[in-house]
């Protein structure tokens, strides 16, 4: 063959491979999915859908998409940027060790990140067990009588805390107290929160403040930021004869040896499970933890795993009191959380369970055993501490050394706390060596004036006191429960994390087809440097010349989302979606008040909104009008028209997600952005479904003044089984000044700042390497090419189904955007089969159920994303049509009304081992309804689970080991 | 608490911990399994044991156990003292792309490597349908009617394809032709084998020889090792016309663009497919593959999968003709490969699945235009190649400049192969950028004279030609099958390599007690520093300065195994266990040669010992004269002296495994390598039962001459479902000097050679690393231990199960060692349930068999290792025993005698969802036949697997896509 004949070098490059494995369907089957579509081409199909006003103009200005190596090789020299101090910072993140098992088998595992929230129990027993694990170990530890299933960071759990003491605490006072000895950046969060709940914040000196005010609430940290021990128990005691609840922030492995707050009587205690073998990442992903009293159990965030029994009696495990998230109280609303941790809190349980209690009281130990060598040495070598008593942390009073000492440890590559302007903190960790200690004393005291760690380590044998006083010395058990004491080595830890995740679907399955969750491909190569110990392991307050890798990467992300939305300014901060809904609107009330508008309160939000926007609008003291859709779904622009004009003078904003959440580019958009300016008034869009914008059109363009972004959607960060997320926030300039800041670890830019909403800086930083690497693959062409795709699978799923089910709205020529909604609802009269039959019968089709009756009740979104192959739709399509005939024979008397595949779904396999067979279908049809399943069959582990069984029933801790025998 | 009562911190720090993670029982359990068996400690239980007059007097002269993140810190640094330059070496390895989502779902996912060998077909659908993929993907691109599953690598291939060509040939000749343009690697090996086959070689030019020569066969390379592209054909058919068979070593990337061999009519086309997609990994493991006609199917050496049918005649995949592994024609072997490289081959059929035919052309054309490019630039300046054609090698002709320019390479990080002492060769492979062809020309032209590549690339496609002749361009298509051309999106193949997966038994579900086979944890720890660039992408030729962290590595192993077996040297090249024996009694031989023994020729082999050994050898041209056992299964030490003696002029050798394969110390066993060595002879002693000797004995000690070691038995390697393994052999000084050398990277030390029997001269080093961090994360203590532990297992196990089977052999004091052997004949006999009902049941229970009827027709031998727990072992004796129970049912008539669990076994998810139930037990005894097993089954994919119709019906390819619709 001729060389004339080949294409030339670029060609053979393949600039698009990257894309093309990021895509479900090939080029040839694109072809036949637009044809069954009648069209000639995806521009054809494109014009067709989206509106012209609000498209693109020219491609995205970004780079072409590069290989997986390529982008690799770029963000391993970005790491090495990054320089990896030994970090002595603590303030509630800590050097731990990932066990390589735990690494290896979840957190680079896909059958464990790519799990969703497990709204369906019967396909997420695995990690319905995990986070009850994680509870039991919480409550365990902090001495509480229930615990949820994670929360964001420590910080926002303490705002939480504050939110749950008002609520249960019928005093009038709005003050809140909380010790100048709780970590900063707590602080920070609590005074941003506080503002718009119009609570009053009082920092200082916890003793007398509690003598001298009348609060709802109080919260101390347990051990202090400094690191002092101290007897809380008078301290709550005092509190509660004022009627004052009182929250603990505490330190979990710290708990292993001190009396924990529950037997000291705390209402709340909450913290950060960082240091459970999760890497500190610069900020995250960790899981927070948040444990109270049975008697508020009803006011507690966050999610809450819970026993119940599936329908045939036997145990199982679901999200307790889950409805809350959908329908969050909306005006009255003092939390807006949805995304917990899962994946961090699962890791963080399983490090318990690895270990034991014996295991980490003997980390603990030897944590404790260091610090009490170290604080002798400096004691005996005149250093002063300003505490007597010590767990981890030592504080030292230096004075005018500070920076001296802060230096040579920088040179001896080590960071050390800057506390104020003369003290130093140092904390240790379970990654502490004696040569650590030994290379502090020199950095401390001088060269050449180092100790030897062996003569203070036999001195201590000898008889003299350490840091914790005898009175707090825990006595209690704790982990006594099976689950913590069975699985120590490193064969068994392995099967138990596999047996959990075999009972869990996971995409590694199958299609997890949920509308407006984006369940896309989590591709490996954007996963792999996540492990990476240049960004794995660096505080989220090293300081910044440490940092540039990061801050290369933030920067370089920011402007690729910039150019993405069309905005000005992106912060990373918020670390959810709802995180960052509710700093959006705090930047548009700050902004407001700014231009001496600040009266503006009124929040518009169209009824088919998601139940988190009403709830964040009232974090941020505003108040919700709704405005009315019509038809076709589509926001009733007259009514909004009306409202607007009618608030004229009070309205701060309308919130708006778009293409909306009935899955349609609605057409009115841009005159909808135009009617809330006219009227005074800011556009937040919600950016839940930026997946059917980028590359196509973009916020900014159309109008809105700012978007946050679910990286855990549309940017490819897993969604983990239910955490982590993130939730940047882009804006236009006019709000780039009052974006998020930290008062710890200052951000350049926001001026006039909210102040923080986030524990760290940028949030779980560390996952912002996936979001970089989805973007650098896929460049411009990609990017805009994944959500060609991603409507056209939408497209075809709808075309295809529409035969037979009825779809609920469709935009202009009759096309949906990314997701589609079916309306069961007629189905369910004629037949009395429900949405939710249908759900769990698709899980015997080895199907994750669609969104189930969000944004409209009795009816399935379904959104497949551009991942998903013409095979899986056309999978999914055959078993939504088999669903449809067996309605057909419930709906004619040939099925039984309640004894039928549907009614029955999910079948296990205890259903088809049972001897007896009384139903009117075989054990064929039940479990092997097309025969492509013969080959590959996902089980679902439990029958259908009785949810409000669990809700009267309500328990949240592991089951009793009789129960296991069971 | 006083400080008084707290540990040291030496206590604290936990030497032992991974020594804890490691073993199966922990302190508490190991108690309570001491005192069921009447023993007070551990001690006494070896007391018991291990003979006395073998035991070590000091522990192990190893460092302490470390800990994961000691051991993985302390390896990085010896990575990092590897350089890794960019190799353009070629030779038969290339840089590759492990594509991401292989890398961390097969070679880091303990589901695919903690695999077995699938012998239990019924349980390891998954890794026999890809291994199947790979024989179809080595068959379309050789050519060829078929290929076998893999090969240990490219020389030993050849090494085999010679043995077949002088198999399946009736000339009386003895002279095997080698072209001189073979890799020179593959010539050495070739030499080494050919000399105790009695063959001789000839190396030249090929077409010379074959004109003056009669030879039962030749070998070529295509494209030749220097790069050549030449067309066979003629030589082929001329061969034919002197009924010489040929054997082709093949380039697979090459073999996309060019004419396969088989369509040139080649006899054997074998080479090495480690450039799709597996690290270079300075030398191993890749997979080498094998492909042969039709008519020589019965003469292909190593493991072949087939279709066959199971019970109910549902098509099914096992190894076809498996048998002769365990039972290779002893005298007669010219073969005596057992491993293959599972797990490698398996990821390079996973690399041409996930490009499919036209990505692979894509890859090959673009390297192929490179190297076009890279040639017509050289030619224009004048710089002469050595050949007119090429596919991706260019060899150069620099004459006295090659020093300089070499240098000028290294200067640049670049390797390039040096060809003689004038030429210069340079490989490209898909890693190749065009920026790389320029620096190519500036390193070779001089600094300053590079050229511009968008010029040649632009003259190119003006109309010159390539650098393949016309008529040697493939016109023949390829991977047609459907699994080739589905599985392109990320998402589709992870899902794909998942369904995989989860039909295969490994080590992450349950206890594989194979007796002989070790399978004990691979831990995570272990595994990790496998992936790491500096141990993966290094070429086994590099200079041996750029690789000093390999160097220190190897150098460090050997020192710990010439401590644990008591030998002087170890060579590492032997990279199978078989690969290892053969070695070994080669040094035997050598050594005899060197002190005017040559005539040495006899070996003594008991008549328990495995397969391997009389094959390995024949191999050796030893006569095989066999030991009989008494009736306790030991060495009839009288008849070993008689023959001893008998031979005592010829006795090369005794080879003998220890603790013996009936799982038993025998006392006599100095006294029998003192008998040997009296009678002029040497010890072999077989390394596979190493995991019951090491800390408590040595080979060394014991009297022994040279050994073997299992490192993926004994030292933690995984099985990767059927290899990698590594062979390592340990020698007494005077056999030092003759172990295995290596002409194109020669060691220091062995003066003598036996020369090269693999193909790099470390054999598969990047697993090293897994050997090395075994030993350093247990130290002299915890090696101990694990053997102790070991040995407690098995003890327990056996006095657990022998009050219900009968327990074949035992050693003093009525103890085992490390496994024990149940002999079902007895029961059999009352109740004609075999051995083979027993293994298939087991897999009911969620267990793997133990090793079938090996090494006595018709028992079951059972090696638990030190990693199993208490927990596991007893539901192993729960599953032995409710199995005991259903024999003594069907022995009493209570349960039929044909259609009984047993006889039916394995069950499967179709037998349970059958309407019909026509069997005397229920469903639930079918699969759930104990209670644990509702909350986690795994499922046998297949009933039981006809093997006698599969080889009947031989079909080693994919199946039709029709036969997949079935």
């Amino acid at each position: 063959m001729n060389a004339t004949s080949l294409p030339r070098l670029n060609a053979l490059a393949n600039a698009l491979e990257f894309t093309d494995r990021h895509l479900g369907p090939d080029a040839a089957q694109r072809s036949e999915m637009l044809s069954y579509l009648g069209l000639e081409s995806i521009e054809q199909l494109i014009d067709q859908t989206v509106p012209e006003a609000i498209r693109l103009e020219q491609p995205l200005a970004l780079a072409d998409g590069k290989s997986e190596a390529q982008v690799l090789e770029y963000l391993g020299q970005v790491a090495d940027k990054n320089q990896v101090n030994k970090s002595y910072i603590g303030s509630g993140y800590y050097n731990c060790r990932v066990p390589n098992v735990i690494l290896r088998n979840v957190l680079e595992n896909p059958g464990w990140y790519t799990a969703y929230t497990p709204y369906q129990p019967e396909i997420a027993q695995g990690r319905l067990e995990a986070l009850l694990n994680f509870q039991q170990m919480v409550m365990d530890l902090t001495g509480m009588d229930l615990a949820n299933a994670s929360m964001l960071d420590e910080a926002t759990a303490a705002a939480e805390a504050m939110a749950l003491c008002k609520r249960s605490n019928r005093k009038k006072s709005n003050l809140f107290l909380v010790s100048d000895q709780v970590h900063p950046q707590t602080i920070d969060v609590i005074k941003t929160r506080a503002e718009y709940f119009g609570f009053e914040i009082l920092v200082g000196d916890i003793d007398t403040l509690l003598d001298e005010q009348d609060a709802f609430g109080i919260l101390v940290q347990y051990p202090t930021t400094e690191g002092n021990v101290v007897d809380i128990k008078p301290l709550i005691d005092r509190a509660h004869e004022k009627k004052a609840l009182v929250s603990v922030a505490a330190d979990l492995l710290s708990l292993v040896l001190l009396q924990s707050p529950g037997e000291l009587d705390a209402d709340v205690v909450f913290g950060s499970a960082q240091r459970f073998g999760v890497p500190m990442g610069f900020g995250g992903p960790h899981a927070a933890f948040f444990a109270t009293r049975e008697k508020y159990k009803r006011s507690t965030p966050g999610r809450i795993i819970g026993q119940s029994i599936d329908s045939k009696g036997a145990p199982a495990l679901r999200m307790a009191m889950q409805t809350r998230e959908q329908h969050i109280r909306r005006e009255k609303a003092t939390s807006n959380i949805c995304t917990a941790q899962a994946l961090l809190a699962n890791m963080a349980g399983f490090y318990a369970i690895y270990h034991g209690p014996e295991g980490l009281k003997r980390i603990a130990e030897r944590v404790h055993r260091l610090t009490t060598i170290l604080a002798k040495g400096l004691i005996e070598r005149d250093i002063t501490l300003a505490h007597d008593n010590w767990f981890d942390t030592l504080t030292l009073v230096v004075g005018r050394q500070q920076e001296a000492i802060a230096k040579r440890g920088y040179h001896a590559g080590i960071n050390l706390r800057l506390v104020g302007d003369d003290k130093l903190g140092i904390s240790l960790d379970e990654t502490t060596s004696a040569a650590d200690i030994e290379q502090l004393w020199e950095v401390i005291l001088g060269v050449g004036h180092g100790l030897d760690i062996d003569l203070y380590d036999s001195a201590l044998s000898a008889g003299s006191s350490d840091g914790i006083p005898a009175e707090l010395r825990r006595t209690s058990e704790f982990l006594t429960h099976p689950v913590f004491n069975s699985y120590h080595s490193e064969t068994e830890m392995l099967r138990y994390l596999k047996r959990l995740e075999n009972k869990d679907f996971s995409l590694t399955h199958g299609m997890i087809p949920l509308g407006s969750c984006t369940m896309k491909l989590n591709a490996s190569a954007q996963m792999i440097p996540l492990s990476w110990p240049q960004f794995a392991n660096i505080h989220p307050f090293a300081p910044r010349d440490q940092v540039q890798g990061y801050m290369q990467l933030i920067d370089e992300l920011e402007a690729m989302l910039v150019e993405v939305t069309g905005y000005d300014k992106v912060s990373m901060q918020p670390n959810s979606g709802a995180q960052g809904e509710y700093a959006g609107l705090l930047a548009i009330r700050k902004y407001q008040e700014s231009i001496g508008e600040g009266h503006r309160d009124i929040c518009l939000i169209p009824s088919s909104a998601h139940g988190t926007n009403p709830a964040s609008a009232a974090m941020a003291a505003m108040k919700v009008v709704v405005v009315e859709c019509d038809e076709q779904g589509n926001v009733d622009i007259d009514d909004l028209k009306a409202q607007a004009e009618a608030h004229k003078d009070d309205l701060s904003c309308l919130m708006i997600t778009y293409p909306s959440t009935h899955g349609v580019y609605e057409e009115g958009i841009k005159q909808i952005c135009d009617i809330v300016h006219d009227n005074g008034g800011q556009v937040y869009m919600d950016g839940a479904n930026m997946n059917a914008q980028v590359g196509l059109s973009k916020p900014g363009l159309i109008g809105s003044d700012v978007s946050h972004l679910n990286l855990h959607k549309t940017f490819a960060i897993p969604h983990g089984g239910g955490g982590p997320g993130m939730g940047p926030i882009g804006v236009k300039s006019h709000l780039a000044p009052f974006l998020p800041n930290h008062a710890v670890s200052p951000i350049e830019g926001p001026l006039a700042s909210m102040g923080a909403v986030s524990a760290t800086p940028f949030g779980s930083a560390s996952i912002l390497t996936i979001s970089w690497a989805y973007c650098a693959l896929l460049g411009a062409q990609g990017l805009q090419k994944s959500t060609e795709v991603a409507i056209l699978n939408a497209n075809y799923l709808t075309e295809k189904l529409s035969a037979h089910y009825p779809i609920l709205y469709r935009g202009r020529n009759d096309r949906v955007a990314h997701e589609c909604i079916v309306d069961i609802r007629p189905l369910k009269e004629a037949s009395g089969i429900s949405e939710e039959d249908i759900a769990k019968r698709l899980m015997d089709f080895g199907f994750h159920a669609p969104t189930m009756s969000f944004p409209v009740a009795g009816t399935l979104m379904v959104e497949p994303t551009e991942s998903e192959s013409k095979a899986e739709l056309d999978r999914f399509i055959e078993a939504m049509l088999t669903i449809r005939e067996e309605i057909r024979q419930v709906q004619e008397g040939e099925l039984d009304a309640d004894n039928n595949p549907l009614k029955n779904a999910p079948h296990t396999q205890a259903d088809i081992v049972a001897a007896e067979w009384d139903r009117p279908y075989s054990r064929e049809q039940a479990v092997f309804p097309v025969p492509s399943l013969k080959n590959s069959k996902f089980w679902p582990s439990s029958n259908r689970i009785d949810n409000v069984y669990g809700d009267r029933n309500f328990i949240c801790s592991c089951p009793s080991i009789d129960s296991y025998r069971d």
